[in-house]
């Protein structure tokens, strides 16, 4: 197996950027180094990021993989959570697109400090929720009622996608779900899958 | 092999969402029906489109899938654009990803019909571009000093992606690739593959 290094930020929280690359690490049973950056280590580890970016996946200290979503569904493949056949694997990535739309929108409306600019993108990151969530809603009751898995009868990347991409956006406002509740009992049964119960009671406090 | 119909609205002008899946279609030399869809025409498709999205990509007339970049990669991978191995996949990924963060910025911002909104979306566009433009440049520079493909030795779906996803930024700037030698004569090489250079020959008023 090779040795896996995940860099990401340091920090307080749940669901950034990085959580689904670890949760598809912990459901998979998978070692990896979990490698946190502080803010005074940017300036040195920033030159050795490609694209100065996080996060960044280090394969066997020589290959380095940029950008979330591609690092997840390397991981996805890697560890079996991406669909059986290219029919499955194209219906996970559009599934997981979706959500990623939400989180990448609600990520950037929430770092912008100018007053007026986070109003024009909060507007952008509702609207995208305003579309997203009930065509989220509406395919996964397509399969079992919506009472168990988005495809199949196994938890791919697509369903923990449900679970990280929504954390942040339902602490800012935890009605999002309100009129979705397949959606809000999916993230449930991710959360209790026995590896995910036990990483999230543990890293409670820094899941960024 | 399976029977394709691409659905994407009419209209004129180049590199539009479901550029990327045309290209590799026509690339790999398949057949596959290109639906384009009026405006008067979208009352009647849209509660048959998931979501209510274009594209949408429908095999053998029973699955259908949107998101644009969820569709290309089930393309690649189909056709062989998505690289050998997991590796190869994933930074076909990330490097396609940063091309759609581009493209995707420029059309919320080329899409806004208020002028103050507009003027938002325009910052965080020319933004992505300035951080992404110089990452794939030098990325590119790291095979064959830019003077080839992103990866080895064959065009892969990556390569498409910086023709397809620039389309409408360069039509928008034409400036934009001036100091990014790199990728302008990629964006070339693309382009003069004989199957796509028929093709853009033909098509060159309806590309979007």
């Amino acid at each position: 197996m090779p040795n896996y290094t995940l860099y990401y930020f340091s920090g307080k929280g749940g669901g950034g950027k990085a959580e689904i690359c670890r949760m598809l690490f912990v459901a998979g049973n998978q070692k990896y180094e979990d490698r946190r950056i502080e803010v005074n280590e940017w300036d040195t580890y920033k030159g050795q990021m490609p694209g100065s970016v996080l996060p960044i996946l280090e394969i066997d200290s020589k290959v380095q993989i940029p950008q979330n979503m591609a690092i997840a569904r390397y991981l996805a493949r890697e560890f079996g959570y991406h669909g059986r056949n290219n029919i499955e694997q194209a219906r996970v990535d559009y599934i997981s697109d979706n959500f990623h739309e939400i989180h990448n929108d609600f990520i950037r409306f929430d770092y912008e400090k100018d007053p007026s600019k986070a109003r024009e993108l909060r507007h952008v990151y509702e609207e995208t929720c305003r579309k997203v969530l009930p065509f989220m809603e509406d395919t996964l009751k397509m399969n079992y009622g919506g009472d168990g898995w988005f495809i199949g009868d196994k938890m791919l990347m697509c369903d923990m996608m449900c679970h990280s991409a929504l954390e942040n956006p339902l602490l800012h406002n935890n009605n999002l779900l309100k009129t979705f509740p397949k959606l809000e009992s999916l993230r449930r049964r991710v959360k209790n899958q026995p590896e995910l119960a036990e990483y999230f009671k543990r890293h409670k406090d820094i899941r960024i």
